[in-house]
């Protein structure tokens, strides 16, 4: 599991006095830096080896401003050249939001998916979520 | 369906040098606003009928900045007091991310869900993406 | 004068029920798209000529959502390599916001200021505050 | 002086490969916080004591994706009702961009400045940039 803790900031809220439904896709982005991190150790930018497919997020209860917030991310699902990240928004001891996201293994100069080498299989193996309930 | 045009901004962009995906449910909220009127006709904050249950986006194709985008929404499921919202991003003729919004009627006073009334559903059905190829 | 009208995103409020601060940098910055293309017609990306240097945003009164804006931008100051750019927010016949970007013609590659053309100083000053008020 | 500390986020960049300049707005008002808990300690929604009159940022050099961000903020002038709050954003030992917000004592019911009590102004002056390099 990566764990991101942080605030939400007060133009994460809207007019009905929570956070925003936009900010939870925002912030699991930003949680998934140590899933980017297995594929490209330095965050380069000018070899940036991954897109993403899909997103879903579940809104399972308001997040309020003031309280600290928790975003778990684990590696959810591993195929040849794709991926899923699962992601969980903590708040108070609730989880308030969930979301899955569809990562490919991508080569932005050949515009194609690549296959994901074994080691770094491994790697996201280890932030299985069943893997995280074991240790 | 309600028809949403408009620039993407610089700030859109990421260091992939294309629009960052979490501005698509940005956009996708603000293209709603038509959805809204249905149940608010003048946009009153203080007395908000909507509540977010989930969401979900394909990305098709990247989204170029300097080119006008067009968002198109349709209500593609009607229930008891949850509707589906199905929407699209069009750019250069391309659909190029679309995704679907599960709303709730909602009273945020009493903390629950509220039927839709008939009158409000044949409204949303005139929005339907069948109705729309029919028309 | 460049405008640019539209109409605030629910994501755009905050808990306090208007508009957040924040969003006025984001519009502006969207809003001299016409000043960019007189530097760069096809807003090309990889040559990108011009950095920020300074904003300022003076809040003049709350905006709301639900009501179309508009953005007013004028060159209002035209140096050697540097010029200002003055904006202001308009809702309801009223302006809102106001500010001034300060932007530098800039060679990223050799990261320093470039002297404006004259040509390109004369279509500067063809969107001057005074200018405009003459026409 | 007040710290927050934080990574950027990836949707925090843009075309040009760095920090989207619009991003020091929003990550200067998170910062902020300190100084909300000095008016209101429980950062109610309901009560808010605060309006933002003038912002103003300097850039001073590029901000980079995958390094750790400090924003410091110091408040710099305490007035009748009115203050301002000088922030910086620190990577890498250098100071990144720095700027000023124009806060009001203000009574969102009544939509008048409140003059600030002695006792919150004796707090204030705690975070002052002079009584920091003293201490």
């Amino acid at each position: 599991m990566f764990s991101d803790e942080f605030y939400p900031r007060f133009s994460d809220t809207d007019a009905l006095g929570h956070i925003n439904n936009t900010c939870i896709p925002v912030w699991f982005e930003g949680a998934r830096e140590g899933v980017f991190k297995v594929f490209s150790p330095d965050l380069d930018l000018k070899t940036w080896p991954l897109i993403l497919a899909k997103i879903d997020v579940h809104f399972h209860a308001q997040i309020f401003y003031g309280e600290k917030i928790e975003v778990r991310t684990f590696v959810s699902r591993i195929g040849n050249s794709s991926f899923d990240v699962y992601q969980e928004v903590w708040q108070q001891d609730e989880c308030k939001a969930s979301g899955t996201a569809v990562m490919v293994h991508f080569c932005y100069q050949q515009q194609r998916a690549v296959a994901i080498d074994e080691n770094l299989k491994q790697i996201l193996l280890s932030h299985a979520p069943t893997q995280e309930k074991r240790s």
